[in-house]
């Protein structure tokens, strides 16, 4: 649905949904921004810029530099950035899950053990979504955080998660995913995809070879609630120069499986 | 500064400011909600709820039970949840600081050598906020999590960065500061916290025994940016029954002094 179609439904509350896209605007690239910057990656006029970040400024979610205020003529020359106080808002969420808090001790555990980055995540949409990590080195060419976004066909908590999900369900994913090549080595077929999700279903766990990042290499197991239901995957992730595709399965799977089991446990006598 | 006041500008995004209250609406204790208690809790009408739950469930932020749709008849029925996509809203902030990436690899090895929880926070307004965590028992009686808020004034954090502040904005964030006992121990009186600030200056390091809440213990030193100014701090948190006072000098001051020592370090690499 785009904006505007909502909006005609007289529900929609535009300046809602521009004010989220102020904050959306800040990311590890562009942690300060100008108003007239903010306008452009929010795609809002100027005046509606100005006028959501004097709103977020008071209510403390972001912070001009000392310079004329956002007004002025000279307005445009001063920075904003967000404050800590925006971890509220992606928070309320995280606190409301004790999975990340669970999880979290499990995940140290692990990358101690392989000493490897490994993480969790959970579905929303098409996509994965980090809930927790422990990172070791950089790997990837994106800096993963909590609440960073992958399509999850390509990747092999994705692949868990869908292979967690009832048939119907894992086809509606792929069928509004976008199976596009990330990689010369993604899978795109629907039918090859369908037929990886049944084996990742069998075995248990799914295993990527650079179909998300070439020379990323990754494996992942499934975290079940109480009633057997796949909730979330954890992973370790490794690079082709620094692990064989016989290694990682050899030398990952086993404490993966210990890991996540042990997290299963941890999840029943909640 | 109260929203009507602000309202009264011309500038205040009233509509901006009631949608992120419907975020915060959810936490750790009501991670779903009908409408009429997202209602309650954000202090709107249900009309304006309706509304705002509609906007952020089309955009993805917030996800309605199958229930009846929430403007039916027996629409307050529907329960509603926050979705991970609003972790993007509080780690735009998250991921625009490198600090959390370089912190967490050490917080993990000093909790690993101690034993004990460790953590990191910047300061906010009159608090601070945690930026990093690595637990490994519950001690407080509130779950701490990234983006947990508690009043500088009595943490050992808190000290640590008040002490690192010029001493006229120190005096303006102590004026601005709710001086209220947490606990029977914590220290209200301004002279004497201008006192224990001096002393932490001095030392470098910040111990609290139980001013914010009984039996915790608390052990805090700075963090730097390559310019020398005080940037965060890090801790490492205890409980009364488990360690003496002076056994918390004696064990955790050095390791966290050498942890500091060496994000520090890194800092200044980058």
């Amino acid at each position: 649905m785009s904006d505007t179609e909502v909006a005609a439904d007289g529900n929609f509350v535009q300046s809602l949904a521009r004010g989220l896209s102020v904050i959306r605007a800040f990311d590890a690239d562009h942690p300060e921004l100008t108003l007239s910057e903010v306008a452009r990656r929010a795609d809002i006029t100027r005046a509606a810029a100005r006028r959501f970040l004097l709103t977020l400024e008071s209510l403390g979610y972001v912070r001009g530099s000392t310079g004329p205020a956002a007004g002025e003529g000279s307005g445009s020359s001063r920075a904003f950035t967000l404050t800590p106080r925006v971890l509220e808002l992606g928070f309320s969420y995280l606190s409301s899950l004790s999975l990340p808090e669970i999880v979290q001790p499990h995940l140290e555990t692990l990358s101690r053990e392989v000493g490897e980055s490994v993480s969790a995540a959970v579905f929303d949409g098409t996509d994965i979504v980090y809930i927790a990590r422990v990172p070791t080195r950089r790997i990837m060419s994106v800096r993963i955080t909590i609440g960073t976004r992958f399509p999850a066909f390509a990747t092999s908590m994705g692949r868990v998660l869908l292979a967690g999900l009832p048939e119907a369900a894992a086809e509606e994913v792929l069928a509004a995913t976008d199976l596009s090549h990330l990689t010369d080595r993604t899978l795109t077929d629907p039918a090859e995809l369908r037929a990886e999700l049944v084996r990742v279903r069998r075995q248990g766990w799914s295993f990527v070879d650079g179909e998300l990042e070439p020379g990323l290499r990754s494996i992942a197991a499934p975290l079940h609630a109480r009633d057997g239901g796949v909730v979330a995957a954890v992973n370790v992730s490794t690079s082709a120069t620094r692990d064989s595709v016989e290694r990682v399965r050899e030398a990952y799977l086993g404490p993966l499986l210990q890991t996540t089991r042990a997290i299963d446990d941890d999840v029943r006598l909640l």
